[in-house]
This record gives structure tokens, sequence and C-alpha cells, in this order.
């Protein structure tokens, strides 16, 4: 390796601070050291995520609070910068996503194969460990997944939103030639759309609000998207399936009426997986109506060990996240970022801070 | 078979019709006769069930209603009094315990193993079909069940809720040797406690607001009962658990705080179990509580081709359901089993309407 | 409709009896006559299936054996020529793909959603029920589903062996991304390959002897396809995968050796699934390989309730059938129709006899 | 704690080593000391384990051959004789059941919850890692489960081969009500019988050659026991299931023809689980059998995470252990236990190796 390409990293960087609701500040911090185990990286594509926006308009989720300034961030792509010490499979250079979840890797939920649900995880940008909305940040080599040639670190930051998409469709059990609703156009909407495609569903149904989101599903993977504010988008789905509803409803919406509409449109016995994050934190269903279909409802926690499958599949093209990234900021207007996202500005869909190729 | 077990039956039986709220009276009506394929049955025991009571206070659940007088009861044994024609694996005189759905055979619900489900279903005592508080009815030969020598037509009419319990643990993919939660200590609560013990449960918290029950609850089946309206029992049940909650949390109380309750007494990753019916007809969840707990949420719906592991279960001894029977009655104080029923009086656990031996 | 396009059906007709091994002798018989709940179908494309071959050349399958003279033949889409009474959601001219088994619709594995495991179960062209090399059949309605608009008969056809390819895959539980090796590319091993690719597999290896056979798999679905009388194909599979070995191995080659290499070839943890007919009748596998993978093997038995997905799966293009039909016979040649698939000849995939468009 | 409770372990002891084939030689080695995390155990009861007489007999399963002499032995209770750095959670004199596997923790089985097929794993008493034929022992302390006041350390050390048994009918998904056959009356398969009562089965068939063991299943679990060398035990258990079958089959004998009388006395649907270890290494079934049947087949590989489990079922009395534990020996006299276990010799079910209370 040339020098150049290991530069020794400054003793300062540029972060982004989150210091309350809709105030974040640009400051300079230390650049941290990696221990065993653990790399440098050098930050380069980084997507602004629903929960991130959560925090930024709410201060946070749930019981989950904003108390002390915090870095967000944690759908990423990164250059490895430096190794520490035992560092073995990775080498300065190499362009890497980066899953965000450091788990205890000793408890009950560790052990048993669930770790997205370790009650001792330290997850990237989530109160209190700080994010990479910032130049340089230290992580364990094992969650780094080296990108094949070719694959862009823009892509490579979308693979964390599909790696719960994949999560959400594995807990599905959709089967090929199966039916899909999909609530919500977001990213993860669009990415449990495009991961359920991949899946072998023979139809999906969406639905989603705001008029270019609409567009842009349909043009990215829907065979229908329905509008909430005009339609009865669960009569539109039954009626779209001879009455009968879909195998799998998918809410991604995070609306607080699109749980029972979600309910609506699938068939009997059917699944209904929930992974939109809503506002009020309340889930309010019919009982009568899932009863008598006697569904099966899921929750999405993030997502376990799926990098991999995640990496496959945009590498055959198997999916295609390049679309979703539509507006593109730096550290400097990173505010403008999610106040887009917030106001589903512009057709924005993902909004990706760029800080370094 | 002498003939003086095979009297010809009646011209007109007396049948117990629910008019409307609280208004049962008897009338005599014809006896049925069976068709191709159906039995003549004499009604010998009927438990009164949750949901006949829901009709019986409120003229009914979501919205199947009580249009017009309908004999209920569905939870019930009987002898075989005629076969009609092509009927050959049963015999006149034959003690039966009788599954009461009555479904198509033909939707997909059914062609996939899931009966339960049928949209086409003809279900005894439910509206607009007439149940079995009566001296008489016809069933197809199919649904019935004949019982072991030493069962009794009492045993044999809680096979019914048994067969629920059964679905409901089956739903529930309860592991032996893991902890399981009950909410509430009605019939089918019970029953679903007994069954978890069957099937390996190596502890059973359960809740109940009626003193009497939570006494019967303990000495019948629960390791720890707490009260509702007087402990916090969610911190009860993770007290005892050191903190960990159990394996799978089922409702079966059909209170409105009690989904929450069992959301927060399951484990990570746990398994809940809606089997109550609501007044309200509304089930509401702490959204960030069951997301961030990874929940799997099932609903039970009726049964599926239990019937012969019941049978066993009882027979065997693993299942002990006489105790369960606590207040026998007959068609001329049927209304009074209801009330009682309806107040939790006397510290009654199931009404059983006694109609023959 | 107009009396041409039903012109009332002949008396007799002509059929394509298999007499003993390799002896298959037309004959002139009755049409047969609807019943109520039945159709009359004028047969129009019909696949020979490997196990045809298996009752042409070695007169049986395990104790299922040829004792009198059969029609053979299961694959196939015909035209309704005639409604039998109450026959009310099909019309004369339709052109339909026609599930050939036709289930008791009591027994437990039918009251439990294993249709494919009835006892009683009468299967098109299975000793010693009638099949379809003929011009007309009688069928029972329910299992005649219309074929869209634009689709083929011969896509028809294959739609049955397509169905076994589906529920092949549902019982790999294969997830998306993840990786498959299929053995046998014979017309069950295409199509098991192609419906792994409709459900998302990011890599698909398969293998082959027979070079045409290989040729036509690279072009067709593989990422790559191993020759195993050359070549140690376990190893070349377990090189491609980094020696980690494919999720899913499925055998269809029904070669006595292929259940090994697809044991060796499957990752740790794997599922091992069987749909090829092995001549021997045994399947041998080393216990200590198995055991230390902890394997799930799981056993093909014909197909349930999947046409729906498969008419879905191909009129949407996610599967193409149509490459799969390479020569085409008609009544009078269909024994070489059997010779040349016996024998692998012309690198032939799948043989249809065609009696009408 | 007084001192001598916890007097300094001496700086040699006495292990058995097995040289090679039926030749153990006791040998004085060096105490281990225990490192950061680990403990040092003071050995108090062992089990001999049927795989550790297939090493005696034979030197090796499969392609796990003893090539330097070994000490065998990983069925263990033990006390905790010294801790080493940073262990918390356990004190110097309390009584512990051990797993023996000691996985990586960072391989694809550990991180998705297969620990048991981790590739990396360190057994006790498989070469080449030693075992506790011996009076200390180091591991590491996650690995130690204190067992509740008033367990026995031969309880203890029968935990082991219990948890095989848990995670046996945790493959088989056996529900609450079926019926079950086990073949084989050694240890496992008397520990499997167990667990399948313990989990609900309705109905427990053995098999079992030997005269003293068939008596001894009769009394501890069985409901019937048949003799392979005189009876065609499928027919056997067809004929007391009224021709059913049973729902689960459970090969635990490690015959050659075994597991095809599994697979005869398995309903349509069933499930085979496998977890005997055949001398010959090799599993041979009829085809046509298994498929038409629809099987699945499930391999048993030791156990994962159910200590917890099983220490509460027998903590409970839902199993109970003790009756197993037949014979006693010391170190001095442990080749006549392996001797005696190979010869089924006196009724032996369990040798228990004490070296300590």
């Amino acid at each position: 390796m040339s020098p150049s390409s290991n530069p020794h990293p400054p003793e300062t960087m540029s972060a982004a601070l989150l210091h309350g609701i809709r105030d974040i500040r640009l400051a300079s911090v230390p650049v941290p050291h990696p221990g065993p185990g653990e790399v440098l990286l050098k930050i380069a594509s980084v997507g602004v995520c629903g929960s991130d926006v959560h925090y930024y308009l709410e201060g946070g989720i749930g019981d989950a609070i904003v108390k002390e300034p915090i870095i967000m961030g944690h759908e990423f792509s990164a250059t490895i910068a430096a190794l520490g010490a035992g560092v073995e499979h990775l080498e300065v250079g190499q362009l890497v996503a980066v899953e965000p979840a450091i788990n205890c890797g000793h408890c009950e939920m560790c052990l048993t194969g669930h770790p997205n649900l370790c009650p001792h995880v330290r997850f990237c940008g989530t109160p209190p460990i700080d994010g990479v909305f910032t130049e340089y940040a230290v992580m364990i080599a094992e969650n780094c997944f080296p990108l094949p040639a070719g694959m862009s670190s823009v892509a490579g930051a979308l693979l964390e939103p599909l790696g719960v998409a994949i999560h959400t469709i594995d807990l599905s059990h959709l089967k090929v030639g199966q039916t899909v609703a999909v609530l919500g156009a977001g990213p993860v909407g669009l990415l449990v759309a495009a991961v359920a495609r991949a899946a072998g569903a023979s139809a999906i149904y969406m639905t989603e609000p705001v008029a270019e989101r609409r567009a842009f599903a349909r043009s990215y993977i829907a065979d229908e998207v329905f509008d909430p504010t005009e339609e009865d988008v669960a009569a539109k789905v039954l009626a779209a399936t001879q009455g009968r509803g879909v195998d799998v409803s998918i809410e991604a919406a995070g609306a607080m009426d699109s749980p029972e509409q979600a309910a609506e449109m699938v068939r009997l016995g059917g699944t209904l997986v929930l992974c939109g994050i809503p506002v009020d934190d309340s889930l309010t269903l019919t009982a009568s109506l899932i009863r008598r279909k006697g569904l099966t409802i899921k929750m999405v926690r993030r997502m376990k060990h799926v990098y991999p499958r995640a990496i496959r599949l945009v590498a055959r093209g198997m999916v295609d996240v390049a679309p979703l990234a539509s507006h593109f900021f730096t550290l400097d207007n990173i505010q403008e970022a999610f106040e887009m996202v917030a106001g589903y500005q512009d057709g924005i869909i993902k909004a990706v801070v760029q800080l370094a190729p």
C-alpha cells in the first residue's frame, strides 16, 4: 500500500451533533483510536434514516430519549483507515459496509441467534452511543463487510435499510408466487417491496399519501399504488385480489391507521408484519377482525446476520438500491437533509450525506 | 341394541331461544330429521361458553349480531339417537363429543388445513345457525367422536373449550421446560394453563381479578396467581422470572388492559397469544414495547382437527377437565346459568346445562 | 358459444396403453361421460414425466406395479368439452390446466392440509387409474384451472412439474439471497432451479451427467453446472462457496450417489430436499456426515394447492417454462417419445405429446 | 467460606487415559490452572456416554479418531474449586452441572443460534480435547450452571444426556397429545421418552433388544416396549395405533435396521428424528417408503442452550433422571464400567463414575 492511501488520520474531525429538537450543530471533536479487534473508519456515505428523523423531530423514540448532544447516523459505508491490534481479515483502503449494532455476544438472545434483540446492544447513533455523521469512527472489525468490486459507497450505505427489509421478508415467511401489500413508500417500504419482488412476490400493492412517492413506487417496484388520503386502500387491494386479500401485509408507514388497513387487506390466515414506527407509540387494531382472520403478527426489530445476503442481492442485481438515493448532502448542509426528509420535500426518498467518495 | 335404548324420538322438543339481550325463553320446536351423512343427537351435556355470554349480554360479537331468536350452545356431548343414510362408523346409543363447526371443505382455508378459518363455516349456536340448548339436534356424522369407556358426558362437553386450549398452545410453539403466563382464570384460561402444563411448561403464572377464581386456579394448575386489581401483575411475573419474563404469554381474559400486561411480562423474542374476546372489540398495545421485544403475536380462532388429541389427553389423565364443571343447570333454569356466569357468582367456573345423562 | 366450438364428442377415441415394459399400444376405447361435478376434457398437451418413464422401463415404482394395461399421462392441459351436472365456474371451450390428483377430502391428511399425502388419492395415470395419453378424459371440475389469456396449452401442461418444483422450494424454506444446489438437470431439476431463482436464490449450482443438458441448464438458469462423471461435484460447489456449502441442496437426479453428493455440498445446519426417484428404491447416506452437519432432510411427494401460484409465476414471466418443451410428439409416435426420454437422446428435456392445440 | 471447604488443589491428580481400543490406564497428570473467565472444577459425577463407548471399542467415530492418549468423559457435574480472573457469577464450593461444548462464538453457526454445529467447537473428551474422567478440570465459567438446592451431583451429570434428549424433542416439533415411538432403550432413548412424556406425548412405544432394558423401559416410561429380535416392531406399533402410525419416530438405538423400522412406524407426513450413532456410519432407508409418506428427517447433533430448561424439568420432577444411574464406579474400576456398558451386562443403564460427592 502506498503511503498516500493511508495518510495518518488527523487529530480532530468535524461532527454533526444533535443538541435537541431540530437543532444540529457542527463541532470539532477528537478522532478516536481503534482498540484491539477494532478498525478506524473514514466514513464515506451515510443515509438519513426515519429513526434519525424521529430523534430530530421529537427528541426520542418511546423511552429512548436524547439527553446529551449526540452524533446520529448508522446507515453507512466507509473506508478502512487503520487497523487495531489483531485485525487480520481487513485491509487499509478497503471499502466496507458496516453493520451498526454491536451485540454483547453472551446474553440469551445473542446465544440463541437473535442478536437484534440483545438488551446490551450498543447501536451507532442511538442514545447514548455516537453514530457516524462525522469524518471518522471506530468499529469492531467483524461488523465490517468488504464490498465487491463495482459496488459504490452509496449502495454500501443502503445495505443497512436493505438489511431491515430482508429481515422483514424473512419474518413474513413469504412463499414464491404469493402476493404482498406494503403500506408506505418511504425508503424502508420501497426496499421491503424490492426484497419481496426478489423473493418471488407475484403482485405487490403499495399505499402512500405523498404523490411523488407514489410515482416513484410505481416506476421502481409496485404493481399498483393507492393513496390512503383519497382511496379506501383496503378495498382497493381486496378488489385487486378478487376479494381474497394478500398473503402478507407489511406496515412500513408508521401512520396510526395503517396497521388496521394492513389487517383489512390481508387474507384469512395471513401474516401482518409491522416495521413502521408510529409517532404515537401505539398499535390499535380491531380485535374481531384480526381474530376471525386468525392472523399472525410479527414485529420487526432491526436485523440479524443478513449483510452477506444483502451484498449478494445487490451485487447480482436482484435488488436495485441505487434509485433510492435521491438527494445528496454534506456535513455542512446536513440539517437541510433532515428538514427535507421530515417534510417529504422535492420527492425526496433517501437523503445521503456524502463525506468521502 | 334393545328397543328401549333407541325409542323413536318425539315430534317436538323443548329449546331455549335467545330473543334479545338477557332474554332467553323456552319454546317447543320440531325435532329435526337427519339427512344423508347426518345423525340425530340426543343432547347430553352443554357448557355455557364466554361467547354465549357475549351474545346474551350484548346481543352480538363484533358484526355477528343476533337478529332472530336463536338457540345458542356449542360445547356439548350427546348420544346418537338415529342414523341418517350412509352413516356407518357410528352406532345408535353411543356417547359422543361433537365438534360444533361444519366447514365447507372446498375453500382455500379448508383445502390448506385451516378449517377454523373457513368463511363458509356453519357453527352451532352462532347466528344464524341454531345450537344445542335443546333436547335434540342434527349433526354431520364426521363431527361426532365416540368417547372411550369411562369418559363422562360432562367431560365430553368440555372437550370443546379444551380443543380451543390445545389450538392455543399449538399456536404458541411452547417448548418443553419453558415458562408461561396466562391472563384470566376463566374456563378457557384454566384449560390453556392445563394444556400448557401437559405440554411441559415448567412454570405457569396466572392473573385473575375474581378472588374465588384465583383460589381455584391455584389449586387446579397455577404456580402463582396474581390479582390485576391490586398488583402490578407484569412486575410480579418479571420478578418471579428474575427479570427475564416468560417464554409465552397468553391473554385469555378479554380485559382491555390484559394484552398490554401480557406483552410486558413476555421475554425478548417471545410469543403473545390472544384468545380472549374483549368487550370493546379493540386491541391496543404500546408499539415500542412490542417492537423492541421483537414479539410474535398469534390470534386464536376456534380450533382445527384437535378432538382426537383432546380425547387422549383426558382419557390418559394428562388434563383433568372435571373440576371445571362447577355448577349444573337444566333447560328450565338456563337463564340463571347465564346470569351466574355473567356475574362470576358463587365462584362459578363452567356452567353445564345437563339435558340427559 | 357456437355449436361448432362444442361438437358432440365422439363415442370412441384413441388411447395409448402401456401393456408392459417398453410396450405401448394404441387402442380404441369409449369416450367417458362426466358425472355430477365433473367435466369432459378434450386433452390438449401432455408432458412425459420421469415417473411415466419408470413405469415404461421397469413396470412399476416401488410396490406400485403395472398389472393391467394402463393409460399413463398426468402433466396436462385440456379444453373443456362438456360440463357435468352442477358445474358452474367453468365453461365449455375454456383452456385449463389440470391438477391430476383427486383426493378423498375426508382423511386426516386431507383435513390437515396435506392432500398430497392422501392415502385414498386417485392419481391420473398411476395404477390402477387411467391417465391422459388419450383424446378425452373426465376430471372433477375443481381440479381444472382456467389459463389466463396468452398462456399456451404447452405451458399449461408444464404447470404440473412446475407445481412439484414449487412444493420442493416450499419444503426447502429457502430465504431470499441464499444459495442453492440442484443435482440433476432434467425437467424437474430445471424447474426447481427456476423456482429457486424466482424465490431469490443468489447462486444456483447444478450437476448433470448429460452434456446437452448441462449446456441447456447453463443457458436456462444455472450459475455453474458440473459433470458428476468427470468432476468431484461436491468439491466444486464447496470451492464455489468458499468452503461453506449451499444453504439448500436439492436432489432431483434419482441417481444412487447424488443424495450423498447433495449432503456433502450443503452447509452446516442446511436443508437437503430429495425429489428424485432412484431406480434402486434406496437412500444411502453417510451417517456421521449428516449428523455432524445437523441436517434437515425433506421428502417431496407431489404438491399441494400450488396451481394458483404456478399460474401467476408463469403469467408474470417469473418462471419461463416454454424452453423446456424441447420435443413434440403425437399419440402415433408416443413410444418414440418414451425411448428418447429414456435414452436422453438428442438433448431432449421435456417430451410433449400434442393431442390438440 | 472456611479454608477446609476450599483447600488448595494439589499439584497432580489421577486421570484415566484411553490409549487405544479397550485400553484405559490411570496416570498422574498435573492439575490445570484456570485462566481469565475460567474456573477450576473438582469433578463430582461423570456418566459414561455411548459415544465414549464407541471410542473405547472402535477407537473413533467416523473420522474422529483417537491418535494420542485422551481423557474421555463429558457428562458431568463438579464443585467449583477455584475462580479464574474476572469470574463473578460463581462461587467456590458451588455444585454445578457443566455444558461440555466450548464454542467459538464467532462463526456463522454460533452467530445464528446453532452453537451445536460450530466447526471450531472444543468438546470435552472428544479428540483431541481432554475430558473429565479425572479429579480436576478447567472450564469456562459460562458453561457452569449452579444446581438448585436438593439436586444431586449424579442428577447434575445426567443433565448432559437430558439436554440431548430435549434437543431431540425440540427438533421433532412434537405437539401435546401426539404419539411417539422411540427405538432403543439405552440412556438416551429413555431420556428422549421421558422428555416426550413431559412434553405431552399421549402414547410412547419403544423397541429394545435387551430384555432387562425392556423391563426397565416399561417401569420407567413406556406404554409398550417391543423386542426387535422377536417381533415385527413396526407392525406392532402400527397395530397399536390402529394402522395410523405415530406422529414422531425417534431412532436412538444406533442399530442398522432401526431407521427403516422408525420410518415404517411413523404416520404419513410424520417426523423421523435420528439420534443414534450407527457402528457402520451409514443410513439406509427405502426411498419410496419415505417419499410416499412425505417425511421430514432431522439429525440430532448435541444440543443448544437447553441447560436452564433441563434443570427446571428435573427440579420440578417433570423428568426423573435418578433411576437411570444404575451402576456406580470409581476411577480405579472405570474400565469395568466401559466393559459393562459395552456388554449390556447386569441390566446396566447408565454407568456413573463417582469422583467426589
